[in-house]
């Protein structure tokens, strides 16, 4: 399931909402698939409050561990947001006030005939050294410093965040999946896939159950960056699905 | 923010599925809902693989860091299936066959004339010592070994397992909490609210802001555990609202 080559990533989402319950996350499946169709493996996801040393802990951790660390939230004009001190903090980097930022915010406010009040002007701090990342929702950027990634937590402008980053990622070898339906309960099913496992140790065979009006239904997805392997183990559940007295269906890749 | 007496608790996610993109979340919010509700802050959640390392590490931390750690997933019949053993590992106990565990599936199985086979019977496996946690939706339950209790991934399963636990947790003092709604964009707000958190460091105050038709509004929350604090901060909260030309609102508790 792990090789040398994989190119690997971790999301830290910043925010006392999602750990309250007010706020139902809508990030961690939409980053997870884009990062995925990416050749990019999201292999960690952590929330933690808005506390500084928490998030500068777990910036330092998960980015020493992965390729790529993506966060999101905290990046706001109020006393709450405080993701950009906690990054200076982690990289040990002075907060400044970004120039190309502060220009595009003050044109922004000009534009709107707002108050870019000293709150507001915070949304042009950076750590020294990062890149913006384009905004085109509400302007206020986010930034890059290293292998960090720093997005905001409203999903709409991540999502144009992330669609700005993408393109400049290096990914690893793209990870194929193909999912084979069994009407079949789990338990029946799991010592033949076990042997299946064994045999393709290249491939990642995951089991979803789920339980219809019609009775077991049991998803077997399996993942993997060569496609020949990959279609042989799936030949092979097949085939067990059909020792076992059902037919398998092909599922939508995933 | 943080006071001595508070009782915390984290949520590690078991499952290659949810970091894949393939399953959408659904216990984080009712998970953290639950908890906030008994007196319990949800502190921190962690997404890990199916990876038997990954999980224990992250079980040693995070049972030594908070006072209770719940995980989902990875509790069924098939290969993928390892948090037993990782509980198991991450104590330094074996991993035994439950008794109690054995004979509730010996006779599930019985009863809807189904075999149970050697995968099946991995359900039963608990470390030694371990208390079991009642499954009414599908017999195989869950367990807990100190303050670890571990749930299935199914969000029906899950919430079931939930409902048995958390009468028997000690909670702290609970958390209150009030939103004050303004139609007003959060970086006119910002300085304000930053004075009244200043005012009030035993009150958490977050700031959501969204875009409507209407244009700006901002969703200020408030939470804290002494019901006299929290109102006088309310009231200056609503002050600052009507102080910057707009009729504060009450919205839901959260």
């Amino acid at each position: 399931m792990s090789d040398g080559k994989s190119v690997t990533a971790a999301l830290l989402i910043i925010g006392n909402e999602i750990l309250s319950g007010r706020t139902h996350d809508k990030n961690i499946a939409h980053i997870a698939g884009k990062l995925t169709e990416a050749g990019i493996r999201l292999r960690e996801v952590r929330v933690v409050p808005d506390i500084e040393e928490e998030v500068v802990h777990a910036v330092n951790r998960l980015r020493a561990k992965y390729t790529y660390l993506f966060t999101t939230g905290g990046i706001g004009p109020t006393h709450d947001d405080i993701t950009a001190e906690c990054i200076a903090k982690a990289f040990g980097r002075a907060l400044i006030r970004h120039p190309e930022a502060d220009r595009r915010l003050v044109e922004h406010y000009q534009r709107t005939g707002m108050d870019y009040n000293e709150m507001r002007q915070r949304m042009a701090n950076t750590p020294e050294g990062a890149a913006l990342v384009d905004n085109p929702v509400s302007t206020a950027p986010g930034f890059q410093v290293d292998n960090v990634y720093v997005m905001a937590g409203v999903p709409r402008i991540m999502q144009a965040m992330l669609d700005n980053i993408l393109p400049t990622l290096v990914g690893g070898p793209k990870m194929l999946s193909r999912t084979v339906i069994a009407e079949l309960g789990e338990g029946v099913i799991a010592g033949g896939l076990r042997d299946i496992q064994n045999l393709y140790p290249g491939i990642d065979i995951g089991s979803y159950p789920a339980y219809t009006n019609e009775g077991f239904r049991t998803s077997l997805v399996l993942r993997g960056t060569d496609a020949e392997e990959l279609e042989t183990a799936c030949d092979a559940v097949r085939q067990l699905v059909r020792s076992l007295g059902a037919e398998p269906e092909d599922g939508a890749a995933t």
